[in-house]
């Protein structure tokens, strides 16, 4: 029996997030093709990949990710594995994938790991970076990796604000469904950045509440257009409530970078 | 009657071309979405903001391009203009045009230009940019806006070749369909750049034939590959023979950047 690990590179435009969410959020799910403009139901990217396997290994496949990312979520660096009983070297395996697997799906590397390598739990941290297109005007090539806003967000008010969230706390404020257990997470690092007509927001942290993300930046949002201070990110996030925080801002914005394994722990044969 | 002349942003991917050719190509024409992947008729994009013209004035309007674009090929800078008995202010054109248009179709600027100016004929030069994708994996964000190539290209091979290419010369090589009228047409730049994975050519010319930029690009393909030199370039120019010409280039990684008219000609009012 052997461990694969995959790192898997996806436009969620045309996809139900990596896999169907059984947590019930505030937006509205996604129906149809962001691009067609039918009304189909939309495939996931777990079970893309997971045909693609089937097919390549004449075997069953249960692909574990890091986590789940929401549909019209994009990653560049999401990890997965499986388990198999296939003989296949993993480059095989990856030229395999690609040319299988539809164009908006690639597979950047395959390794085998060790069998106790689980791609969510045994990860130390997540990376995302949420990009945010800041003019007057639209760009018809930006439309699925960034979320439009046609007024002036400061993105300096807004880096000044985030510093209040890096560190280890109860993030039950910005999480999409709170009640639940433990929600303390430790952001390593939170940055905002303007470059050109585009914002960018880069975060990391050991682990992710549902929306999380999101939320974070649909109030950092709030703070760049001047509707809520550095202070009140603070006020927000020791109240606990989710419904002070900002909305949840669009998807299409929000990109899974990197997952992080200790390098001792890097499971790698 | 006014004159009103657009400048105009699109992602060509999910549109049959500006308007449909009546040239016939040696590329098979594009059916169905890129995107949705489901057989369906295109709409172009000149019908497009026809259709939301024509509901915003209430009248019918005829939109002359600077040229068409083919299917998959897209604009950053496209001019058209049309004529109207309207008595909207400009700006009021624009925030209608794009609240109507879907989101990749943008109108970057509305103006009233003198009665005379034609967005093809008044033109005294176009820029397009070709934009390719030389790595080993696909890019999953990039698949309609480069074409991609796994082979290594050098970019300074084909600089060097594109040189041979600048001036006052017949085209005939690189034209999509020939033994038509005069085929000279004067290229005033052609750069070719490596930025990272990407290589960008750019081309500036008084005018271009069918297919000519998807031609030189396929060309210059051949050149960085390593399979014809810069003197070949050179013979196929003299040759005017299409046969003896790199492949057409694919369409998505062609943009239409600019479209430029003399200052003393500038026709604003």
């Amino acid at each position: 029996m052997r461990n694969i690990k995959l790192t898997i590179a996806y436009d969620g435009t045309n996809y139900a997030g990596w896999q169907v969410q059984k947590v019930k959020s505030k937006v509205p799910a996604r129906s149809g093709s962001a691009f067609g403009g039918k009304s189909q139901k939309l495939k996931t990217v777990q079970e893309t990949i997971e045909k693609a396997l089937e097919k390549i290994l004449q075997e069953k496949v249960k692909l574990t990710a890091s986590g789940r990312t929401d549909s019209g979520v994009h990653a560049i660096g999401q990890v997965a594995n499986f388990k198999t009983d296939s003989r296949l070297f993993p480059d095989n395996i990856q030229k395999a994938l690609n040319s299988s697997l539809p164009k908006d799906i690639v597979v950047k590397k395959v390794e085998d790991v060790a069998l106790e390598f689980h791609a969510r739990y045994s990860a130390t941290s997540k990376s995302y970076r949420y990009t945010i297109l800041n003019s007057r005007f639209r760009s018809p090539f930006d439309r699925h990796y960034a979320a439009f806003i046609s007024y002036h967000l400061d993105a300096s008010l807004m880096q000044d604000a985030a510093v209040h969230l890096v560190g280890r706390h109860d993030f039950r404020s910005f999480q999409a469904k709170a009640g639940r257990s433990n929600s303390t997470r430790t952001i390593k690092s939170l940055g905002v950045k303007r470059r050109g007509r585009f914002i960018y927001i880069d975060i990391e942290a050991d682990g992710f509440l549902y929306n999380m993300v999101r939320n974070i930046v649909g109030t950092l949002i709030e703070v760049g257009r001047g509707k809520l201070g550095a202070n009140d990110v603070m006020k927000i996030l020791k109240a606990k409530k989710r419904s002070l925080a900002g909305p949840t801002a669009l998807p299409e914005g929000l990109c899974l970078v990197r997952v992080r394994y200790t390098q001792n722990k890097n499971f790698l044969k």
